[in-house]
Parts: C-alpha cells; structure tokens; sequence
C-alpha cells in the first residue's frame, strides 16, 4: 500500500487517517473505498482494528488536496450504506511529535569507572592532547563528521518566506536522513537574521564546531553571497543544498536522460526555466559540464542578469520550450508549461514540488521523449553521499567536480530503465559517497588519505557508512 | 575493580592499560601488583587476556601521576621476575575516538511511506501548522529539548585558558551525560570570539533553535557579563553551568553538611576562597540563602570588589580560616589550605579538581568536623536535572529558587551518612528536575502547566525522563 501512496500525483497535500466502522457485510469496504475515489482523493495504507460479528472497524488512509476536499471525502463516506466514520487523525502531525531528531551518547555511562574517562578526570588528557596537536581533534571529537544545518526560513520548501520557527520540521528532517543513510550528525542552527553579512559572521562564529556548513532553504539572491562569502572565509566545505545537492541530484537526471533517449548531453541544447537558487545551480553545474551556455529565464530581471554574469543566455519560457533539447523548470508554478509547446522528443524535467509545471503523463501525450516530475529527482539522493565523501576525504570545500562525481555515481548505480535510483537504498549513498571522496582526492581537495579499503567497503577508521 | 579507581585520590591524571605477560606460576600476579604498589601507583580493572599452559596475559589498569611516573612504572614491572610487558594502552583516548555524541533520528526512516510523512511532502503539513501557531513548535519540533552549550575554551576545567577546539572533548561529555541521565539534547557550539559582545550577538543570533542556553567554561570576569546580557535579552533560560549549576550542587553539599553535623546553616559564618565563576555563583547562592554576607578572598582586586558589589564581604585566607565555621574553596591551587590553620569543628570542601586546597583525610585529622574534596561534590549532580525541570515546566529562565529546590532535593534524597547522592542514579537527576519544575511553576517563571503525573512519575507527553 506504501508504494500507492509514493505514486500518486503530487497534486495531494494532505495525509489524514480515518477510522471507520463498516458493518460485516460482503461489498461495504468496496463501495466505501469506490466513494473516495469518486470524490478524486487517493488511499493509502488500510488496517484492520476491530473485527466483530456485526462490525469491522479500519484505520483507512486517505490523501486528500485540502481541508475542504478532505471535508468532501468524509461527507462522501458518511453517506455510504453501512459505513460510520469515527474519528479522523493526523499521522503525520503524530510522527512529528517531540521533533524529529536527538543527541545522544555515542556509548552508555553506566559505571563510575567509565564515567572517569569520559567526563573528568580522564577527559583532561584529551582536552591537552588536542591542545598539543590540534589536528587530534579530527580524531578525539565529533566535530568531523558534525555538520551545521543552517537556515533563516526565507524559502521553505516550496512555501516560500515562513520564518525559522516553521522551518524546524524541515530541518529536523534533513538531519535524521542524514543519520540514517550516511551516519552524518547534522544539527539544525535556526538564524533570527536575514542580513547577508550578519548571517556570514554568525556562522563563522559557530564554524569551528563543525565539520561542515550546510545551508538550506535560504532565499535568492542572499543565498548566493552567504554560500559564496562561507566558501571564501571558510576552511571547511560549505554547500546549499538547494544550488549544489539538488543541481548533483538534476544533472544525474539528465545524464541518464540522455543515456536512455540516447543522446549525447555535451550536443545537446539546455533550458533552465525558473533561475532561483536551485535553477542557477543546475545551470551552473550543467555550464561547468558541458562548457556550453544555458538557455535561462525567470521573471525577476535580476535573475537573469545574475545567469548572464555566470555565462548562461537570457531566454524565454516560449524560446526555451522551442528550441532547447532538454527542458528543465524550478519555478514552483504549478503547470506553467503549456502542453502544446512541448516538442517531439524534447526531455522534460519540471520539479516543482509538490505540484509540477507540467505533469509527466501530459508532456509524454504530447511528444516528449521523457518526461519526470520532482517525486522522481529527489535532492534526498545528492545531499547525504556528498557530505560523506567530504567529511571522509576532509575536503576544503564541495567542488563542480565533487558534485559531478555524485551525479555520475547515481547514474552508474541505477537501474537502466529508472531515470534515478531509490533513494532509501543505502548502497546508492555509498557510491555516491565514494565518487565524491575519490573527486576531492583527485581535484587536490582532500585532506586526508583514504585506502583502498575506503572505496571498497566505505569504512574508514573514524565514521562508517551504515550498511 | 572500578570502585577502586574512583576511590583514589586526584593526585593520579594518567590511566593507561598495560598488557602483561606472566609465567603461569602461583606468586606471579602477586609480586606484580605489589611492584606496581611499591612506586605509588593504583590499579584498576585487571582482565584475563589469554589463559595458557606456560603463561597468562592479562591487561591490568593502572592510574599514575603523569609519563615520568609512567615510565617508573613500567620499570619496576619489567623488572618482577616472570613478567613482561607487551603493550601500554591508553584507553581513556581510545574511548572518545570518534567524539561521545552523535546526532540521530528518533525513529527508523526505512519505508517510502514513513519518508513521505517525515520529509516531503508531509512536512509541509508540519511547517504550516508552526506557521499558523508559532506555540506549537513546542510540540511538533525538538526546539523545547534542545539546549546549546557554548563555550569559547577560556577556562576548561581546572586547566585554564585552552582554547575552544580543547574544549570540546569536555562540551560532548557534558551533552553525552545530559541525554544518558534525562534525555535533553545537548549540542556543543565553540565560539571564535571571546569578546563579550560578540558571544552574546552569536549566540542571539542562534537562540531561536534552542529550548536553553547553557554556557560552559567561559572565564570571569567575562562569564558574568555575558550570562547576564543572555539572560536579559533571551527569553529562554540561561545557565552558567560553573555559576549556577556548581552553586546548587556545593550549595547541597553545604545542606547536608550542616545537618550531619547538627548545625542551622543560617547561623554559621561561611567563607569563600576563590572567586572566579565557580567561587561568585556559590558565594551569591548561599547569601540568597542565608541573607548574611559571605566572607571572600581571591588574588584579584577586580574579584574583590566584584563580591563587594554583590554584598559579599573582602577577606583573607588567614581571616576566614579563623572565623568561618564553613569554608569553601575553588581556587584550582592544590594544597592552597595550610592544615594548620584548620578550625576544630569546621567543615571543609576543598572543591579544586583534580588536587584540592587540602587532602579531606588531612583536614579531618586537623579536627575539621567535616571534609570534602571535587570528586564527592560532582558538579553532574547539578545541571542535568536542573535542564530537564526547566525544559519540562518551560521556564523563562533559571531562578535562584530553583537553583536552591535543586540543593534541596539532592539532600532529601541522598542517603544519611553521604555527603551527596551518587552522580549516575537516574533517580536523583529526576528528583532534581521536578524538585526544579515545581520551583519554576510556584516563582511564576514556567510557561507550562505540568500535572500531578509528572511530579509522580516524572513523564511529560512531550519528554519523558528514562528510568
């Protein structure tokens, strides 16, 4: 049932639980689940909790698009012969509860005797052999496989300016896949500023804690200076996730695109539709590949004045979608591609999330070679292998050649007929990892001698990837 | 064998283990351990290696005073007849290889489902409903369990001005210790500025992400500034871990002393030897107590009259000797207190780690009536209970009140004839939090209403103390 969940259309926003009671009769779960769908809402997982002799009660999944389709869905039920609808939860605000992450001792302290050499006296002589040599700290802290995970809510998700405080859940997210694919400690640093300079020496303050900089979900243009400004003043990689781990996760995209149609990217024309932070990141790492310019447009001027200063080509949406071979949109404007303008052939990746500028199954009706919304390219494959290869290898910083080794990873490792791999499958993070640690090794970035052992197994002494 | 080790003296700072090889001949052992004994050092865990027909290898535990005693050591062991040594460990390193603390998920993201509801898209549930309700970040985030602890490395432990990347080893056992023993995640955050101003600007900056702030070895003057800029401008609690949380630790150990020895701790005269962070957080608890002023003395003027401005009263060592029935020192000089100058009848905490002003057994042979050195009066005993009361009740900041319900409870439910519980009785850290969210609730400061339950049993919905 979880995989009918993950293949609805992104046009759902909302995920309720609905417990029912059905009387035990043949043909009522049937009519029930036959008037939600009559209604267009979608169902997910469903599970028996109650069996009696004249009664079964479910918990149903239901998906719906808004408080009001919701309202609708349960008028429907509630009008079905047999059925009652007895309460109505929120899941997803369930598993939130209490937050989403947590630190903890990376050991248990339960004698006097262990806590003599973890805490006082025994942690002295870490302390002063760190101060003798401060390299140790590499080996005696967690500060390199610490990561900060930086935002000041000014573009969350799709949602636009929420704030910090709405910001958390977003966070506290990124964290605990970090943990789980790569065994990265991310800690989310929620900034009450928005003032680019401000927001350089905040960080830089807190910068010796970590063993990176990861910055999410920060407004463009700002973006771009604190990304750029970090990088510079910085010893340690600094990367924003929506410029450089979504454009790794696009570019893959892409590669395997044009490896499926058969075609070779370097001959092939690019449109970038959509120039905020993500969209001049994949324009950035496509220029940077295939040392031709993009085709790039946006509304606000400024966008496409910052494209032109990086090499690309000011555009329109009406001359991308003419003569680009590969179309790619982050606008976050739901169906903002007409169908009729797709052209035969074309590949289309429209990535707004939740909602696409044109669905998959539209754009392939009308010509497109291969189409694939934001559900398919999930920036979840790019950001946790990237950090992994750079604490492992101590890179100085995430360079184009790093990510282009992240995006090369992900299409080797996935299967032929699937545009990206799964992004829950810890293998993928580990190849990804390793080309990433590999790139900084061979671009002279790395700090740290890997061996052979590291690229076959991904174990290092100090950090391993989970298997 | 552990019991041992915490029972020796602090005049032991290194512990190493020594892998040894002994002919399998009865005596063997003996004659090493005596060795060992012979040139002052103590053992610890002794543990069978490898049992065979010719010979035993064991590694043996062993606590010396530094590499030169070490080196003592070793000779004297390779000289025993039968015995030779075949490695020297260092346990205490191996230990915080890889950092004490780590970052992880509070639960396992292993199906596209739970991915769904923990990420996109129905996170975005999660942010909107924080947006709409900023309230509900209590409930929906880690926010209200998560504190920082800042440091920028001017004073660790008794080992003075470090540095912070030094600093860390002791910052990620403090947050190790503070998820073992209640559950609230510490993260470490190492400052690159000690300007007081500064400090406070950073750590605004990040407030946001944090349900506290708990500052740790900053050095005084400093510490008080900064402590009381936080804690005017914030809105969440801030805790100078060396003023307050030793304060109600040293505080409790003053309690417990008076009623072991049968006196009103309103009536006794008490001074105060030493006044950094430490001494000045003890000396302004312990006049919020008694309302009678403390007699002080430190090396530095600046000190001096800072305890004046604070109604303490300027004094000698040679002064509060003779005159104060309790006498508290935290100065980091060993052997500071001259036995002779020791009172009949007065009692003693000699607090400096890992040597203290004057030896417990000495000052007790000199007629003190009560002696105690750092490691009875564990400051552990303090701050973890202290965060998880103040986090529970949602206090706006940390009272002097709740600091003494602290004391207060840490003597109720320590055994009679001990000074002070033992630091790793879970049951003690959850007798200190609720003694400390009851506080917080009776002075008008929590934000939080707790119920009956809590105070039973110490289980909030959104946090719970492990039992």
């Amino acid at each position: 049932m979880s995989e009918s969940l993950a293949s609805t259309s992104g046009k759902y926003r909302l995920i309720r639980t609905i417990r029912v009671r059905n009387d035990n009769v043949p043909g009522v779960l049937g009519a029930l689940a036959s008037a939600i769908g009559r209604v267009d809402a979608s169902i997910g997982n469903i599970q028996m909790v109650h069996l009696g002799q004249h009664h079964v009660v479910r918990d149903i999944e239901i998906m719906v698009f808004d408080d009001e389709h919701l309202k609708k869905v349960l008028q429907e039920i509630s009008d079905t012969r047999g059925v009652s609808v007895l309460e109505v939860r929120d899941e997803v605000l369930d598993l939130h509860r209490g937050g989403k992450i947590k630190v903890v001792s990376a050991q248990p302290i339960n004698s006097i005797d262990r806590l003599r050499k973890v805490y006082t006296p025994g942690v002295a002589d870490v302390c002063r052999t760190i101060r003798e040599d401060l390299e140790q700290r590499n080996l005696y802290t967690c500060i390199p496989n610490l990561i900060a995970i930086v935002t000041d809510g000014t573009r969350v998700l799709g949602l636009g300016n929420m704030g910090p405080w709405p910001a958390m859940p977003v966070m506290e997210g990124k964290a605990a896949l970090l943990s789980e694919m790569v065994g990265v400690s991310g800690i989310p640093i929620l900034l009450d500023t928005t003032d680019p300079d401000e927001t350089v020496r905040t960080v830089k303050h807190i910068s010796l804690t970590f063993g990176g900089i990861h910055l999410e979900d920060i407004a463009s243009p700002r973006c771009f200076e604190v990304s750029e400004k970090l990088s510079r003043e910085l010893d340690i990689p600094v990367m924003h996730d929506d410029q450089d781990g979504t454009a790794a996760v696009v570019l893959a995209a892409v590669f395997k695109a044009c490896r499926i149609v058969g075609v070779e990217l370097k001959n092939m024309s690019i449109g970038q539709v959509g120039l905020g932070a993500s969209g001049m990141g994949i324009a950035q790492l496509v220029q940077h590949y295939t040392g031709n310019p993009v085709l790039g447009t946006d509304l606000a001027e400024e966008r496409m004045r910052h494209l032109e200063s990086r090499g690309g080509r000011r555009s329109t949406l009406a001359e991308i979608m003419a003569k680009a071979d590969i179309v790619i949109a982050t606008t976050g404007v739901r169906g903002l591609i007409p169908p009729q303008m797709v052209r035969k052939g074309q590949v289309i990746l429209a990535l707004s999330n939740p909602e696409p500028e044109i669905e998959p199954a539209v754009a392939l009706e009308h010509g497109a070679a291969l189409a694939a919304d934001g559900r398919s390219v999930n920036n979840l494959l790019g950001y946790p292998g990237i950090w992994r290869g750079a604490l492992d290898s101590r890179a100085a910083r995430i360079t184009r050649e790093m990510l282009l080794a992240a995006s090369r990873a992900l299409v080797e490792i996935g299967k032929p007929d699937e545009i990206l791999p799964f992004a829950l499958d810890r293998e993928v993070h580990r190849a990804v990892a390793q080309a990433v640690a590999r790139a900084a090794i061979d671009g002279g970035v790395a700090r740290r001698a890997l061996d052979e052992d590291y690229f076959e197994t991904g174990v290092t002494r100090t950090s391993s990837l989970p298997s």
